[in-house]
């Protein structure tokens, strides 16, 4: 949703608002950054998160102390990025990324039903590994019990989307610089067995 | 350094202050999130940096609404992050992640000296894409008008880092479910020329 604070003041044009847009920026990253204040000090913490519908879910334990600041409505901002390519123009001043980002303005909603809070723990850690919670034993109550859910509504999100190759100055066009784009691409290496997994055969969903 | 804000409620034995481990990590990693508030409400941008000695550079547009905000010294949050593995352990709550990451509390200093701030944006460049600067044609007075250099101390940074394999409760062992670790990298694809660049080769730097 466009408002105030995900206009951008800079390259506005960059910016999108829609879902079709946002969510798929969302399921790719697996990862994303939860900036949060303390005493007018911003701190920000990487966690892994997965998103249903219009919303997105982290988890933690129920003792962390950053859990503990944002659980009850404290405002956070969520971001999300993607890096395309490094975008090489003639001038250093027109070097641009190729990125894919997301900003999510909200506030916490706790999930406190039982059936949502294991659904959403099943969504994260599907979102790293697709199709693993199913392969994995059930959650027991005690380990439910120490964990924390929570939800952030999508409402106000915001992209921000930059594709393609160097915009050059005119007067640069030129110059025997060698211009263009060097993609960037995180890749899954082949899954390393642990030493008691070793006569265990891999899982097509990992192969 | 170890203050109260750098050491973490959870997890503090894979915490570092040394910039044995901590400088490699922002050396690595090409992009930071930079976390500040307006009026309480945090926010968040991710950028590029780059690192000499025990500072960090960004650099941004004089007009940008995020440089203004914090170039008079408002309090920021950068954090960077560096995920090597998903860890996958025999039940969902003891999945984890191999990551390397930085957090960093400081306030920006702007540069004004204009040799380490023509500096600064060369070890942006060439953070980026190394040696690139040394092939890029002069950067204007007028480039130089428009953008802002920002340093950032790393007195207050801290680092975190989880490695290996899972770490299963004991009565886990024996279960038949697949654990260990899936590597993640991020890689540089083969470099795609501009259209007007195309006649120009590829210089020894990039190949």
């Amino acid at each position: 949703m466009q408002t105030t604070r995900t206009t951008p003041s800079r390259l506005a044009k960059r910016a999108h608002y829609d879902e079709v847009t946002i969510h798929p920026i969302l399921d790719e990253a697996l990862f994303c950054t939860v900036s949060y204040t303390i005493e007018n000090q911003p701190m920000a913490i990487p966690t892994a998160f997965a998103r249903k519908g219009d919303k997105i879910y982290i988890h933690g334990s129920v003792g962390s102390h950053f859990i503990r600041t944002i659980e009850n409505g404290a405002p956070v901002c969520i971001s999300v990025m993607l890096t395309d390519g490094l975008v090489l123009a003639k001038s250093a001043f027109s070097h641009s990324v190729n990125y894919r980002s997301v900003v999510i303005f909200a506030t916490a909603e706790k999930v406190t039903d039982e059936t949502e809070k294991m659904e959403a723990l099943a969504l994260i850690t599907d979102h790293l590994v697709p199709n693993r919670w199913a392969d994995l034993r059930p959650t027991t109550d005690s380990e439910m019990r120490k964990t924390t859910v929570l939800a952030f509504s999508l409402a106000e999100a915001s992209a921000k989307v930059r594709t393609g190759g160097p915009n050059d100055d005119p007067e640069d066009l030129t110059l025997p610089t060698w211009s263009g784009v060097i993609p960037l691409k995180t890749i899954r290496l082949a899954p390393v067995p642990a030493e008691i997994s070793k006569a265990i055969p891999l899982p097509d969903y990992l192969a």
